[in-house]
C-alpha cells in the first residue's frame, strides 16, 4: 500500500522563507468521500502566490494553518474508478504539495495529454498563462505600436505575456535577472530587448531599451523593475499589478515610488487576480493550446524532481534563480 | 487711461513656493486682435495645478515661462463691445494674474450673474466643481452604501465631493487641516466625519471614522493624509488621484506608499486631469447650478482683496492656510 508524502507549513517566514519554514511528513492516503477521487499527483506547481498563503495576514485567500500541507495546484492521474472519472485518466486540480490528494469530482478538469505535455496545464495552458492573458488584454489592453514591458520576463506569466504583447504588435521589452535569462527572452521568446536587473545600469538600460517610454507595464516583481519602468511612463500610461514577489518577503515593506506623477500623467495601476476572471480559463486554454500546437508559442519550464526538493525550489523561484515556469516534478 | 496689473513669475520654485517666485509689474492695456475681446478681469481663482506649471518639467501642459505672467483663470467683463460680445457682460475666460486680458471670442463663456455669484463659475460651477463630479462619478463610480474618503475637504474640490458622494448615499468621511475646518465639514457640509490630518493620531482616528474600510478615495494632497487612508483600502478599493499638493514642493519627492497590496486587494489607482473630460463642465455646470438653486450644495470661498495679494494667497493655499475655494478679488 502506498504512502502518501506532504510537505506542510512548518513555521511562518519571518522576511526571507528559510527551509526551517517546511516539514516533510509521510500520511496514510487519503480516504475518498461520496463524490470525491483519489488522484496520484504527477506535477506540481509553484507559484510566487504561495509565497503569500505562508503570511497569516488577510488577503484574497485565507493563511495556509501552521501544520497544514502546503497549498498548490497539480496534474495527476486517477487512482481508481469514482464519480464518473476513469482509473488512469490525466486530470487538473489535485490540491497541496503531496502525492496524493482526494478533491470533490466537480473540483477536477481533464486535461487532454496528448495536445500538450500534462505539466503545460500548469503553465501555459494554466493559471500562469491565464493570468498573462487577462493582464495584457484584459486589465492593459496592449495596442498595436504601444511598448509593453514585463519584469521576471522569463518566468511562468512573464514569457506568455511578452509573446502576446508582441502578437498584438506591441514593441515588447523585457525585465529578467542575469544575461542567460536575457538572452533567451529575445532570442527563444521573440521580445525586443530584455535588460538584466541585476545590473546596477538597469535604470539606463531600460530607457535605452524604450526610446519611446512605456505604455503599458505588467508587474510581476516590484523593487528594481518597478522603479526602473517607473519614469518611463508615458502619459496615460497603465501598469498591472500582478505579484510583487521581490518585495513581499521584506519586513518592514520598502516604500514604493513618488505617486506625484500618477495625476500628472493620468496613470492607471491596477491589481488583478485571475481567479476574479473564471471564465478566462477555458478561453485562454482553447487559445492557447491552438497557438502551441502551432508551434506560435514558445515555453520553458525549469523541473525539479522529487516532492522533497520542492521547498528548495520554492526558495530557489523567490530567490529568482528559476528559469521558466517553477514545476515539481512527482514520478 | 487705466493701466494693466499683473503677476509674473520672476523665479521658479526650488522647495516651497516663496515670495521671490512673484513680481508685480504695471503694463499698457492689451489691444484686442481682430475676433478678440478686451476682458476686465473681477475674480481671481487661484489653484493648486499652478504650482506645477511653475516647474520647468514635462506635464499636461507646458510650463510658465519665466517672467512671463503667471497663468490663471477669471471671470469677468467686457470693456467694449467686440465679437458679439457686449460691453459690461459678464464672462468666463480671462486668462492670467492679470487685470485685463485680450481674449479669443472662442475662448469666453458668457456666465448669468443672476443664477449664482460670478465667482461661483471658478470654483463650485466651474473647474473645480467639475472635477469633483468627474472624480466622484466618472473615476470612481461611488456607489450607495460605499465608504469615501477625500482630503483637502474643505476646499474647492473636497467640499463638492464629499456632498455628491452623501448624495449618491455613500458614507462620507473628510480629511482637513485643523479643527475649524474639520467642524465645518461635518456641520455645513453634511459629511459624516472629518479628520484632523495636523492631529498626529490621525491614521487612528481615520481608521475609527471609516470602521467598514475605504471603498474610493479621492486624493487631493498625498502625503499623510494618502498615507494615513492606505491601510484602510477595501478590496477592490479606486483611489482617484486629483492632486498631490502636499507632495509637489517637496524636493526630494518622498516615496509613495508600499504598492504590495495593490495585487492583493486589486486596487485601482487613477490619475486624472478634467480637461481631459471636455464635455463633463457644461453637464455639471447644469446640475450644478440647479443643486445650488436649490439650496442642496454648500459653498465656501476664500476670498482674498486685490492681486498684488495673490502671491500671498496662493502661497497660503499651497500651505493649507486656505479655508474653501481660494480666490482673488479685483475690485
Amino acid at each position: 500500500m502506498p504512502e502518501n508524502l506532504q510537505v506542510l507549513l512548518a513555521a511562518r517566514p519571518k522576511g526571507a522563507v528559510g527551509p526551517e519554514c517546511f516539514a516533510l511528513r509521510e500520511a496514510p492516503l487519503p480516504e475518498p468521500a461520496h463524490g470525491e477521487v483519489l488522484v496520484r499527483h504527477r506535477f506540481l506547481s509553484l507559484d510566487p502566490y504561495m509565497r503569500g498563503r505562508m503570511d497569516d495576514v488577510r488577503s484574497y485567500s485565507p493563511p495556509v494553518a501552521l501544520g497544514a500541507v502546503m497549498e498548490g495546484q497539480s496534474v495527476g492521474q486517477v487512482v481508481a474508478d469514482a464519480a464518473g472519472f476513469r482509473a488512469g485518466e490525466w486530470v487538473l486540480g489535485g490540491r497541496g504539495w503531496q502525492l496524493y490528494s482526494a478533491v470533490p469530482a466537480a473540483g477536477l478538469s481533464r486535461i487532454d495529454a496528448e495536445a500538450a505535455p500534462p505539466s503545460a496545464y500548469l503553465g501555459v495552458l494554466g493559471m500562469p498563462g491565464t493570468t498573462a492573458w487577462v493582464g495584457v488584454t484584459k486589465i492593459l489592453g496592449v495596442k498595436p505600436g504601444e511598448t509593453f514591458c514585463v519584469s521576471a520576463a522569463s518566468g511562468a506569466v512573464g514569457q506568455v505575456a511578452g509573446q502576446l504583447a508582441k502578437r498584438i504588435g506591441a514593441r515588447a521589452v523585457g525585465i529578467a535577472g542575469g544575461a542567460g535569462k536575457c538572452r533567451h527572452v529575445v532570442e527563444a521568446l521573440g521580445f525586443d530587448a530584455c535588460c538584466d536587473h541585476r545590473d546596477a545600469a538597469l535604470a539606463q538600460h531600460l530607457a535605452e531599451a524604450c526610446p519611446d517610454g512605456v505604455d503599458a507595464a505588467f508587474e510581476n516583481t516590484g523593487a528594481a523593475p518597478l522603479h526602473a519602468v517607473w519614469p518611463l511612463l508615458n502619459e496615460f500610461a497603465r501598469v498591472a499589478f500582478c505579484g510583487m514577489v521581490g518585495e513581499t518577503s521584506a519586513d518592514p515593506r520598502p516604500p514604493g515610488p513618488s505617486l506625484v506623477q500618477v495625476v500628472r500623467k493620468r496613470l492607471r495601476l491596477e491589481g488583478f487576480i485571475v481567479y476574479d476572471h473564471p471564465r478566462e480559463f477555458a478561453a485562454w486554454r482553447k487559445l492557447g493550446a491552438g497557438l502551441l500546437a502551432r508551434g506560435e508559442l514558445a515555453w520553458r519550464e525549469d523541473v525539479t524532481q522529487g516532492l522533497e526538493r520542492a521547498p528548495e525550489a520554492f526558495r530557489a523561484m523567490l530567490a529568482g534563480r528559476n528559469f521558466g515556469k517553477t514545476v515539481v516534478a512527482l514520478g
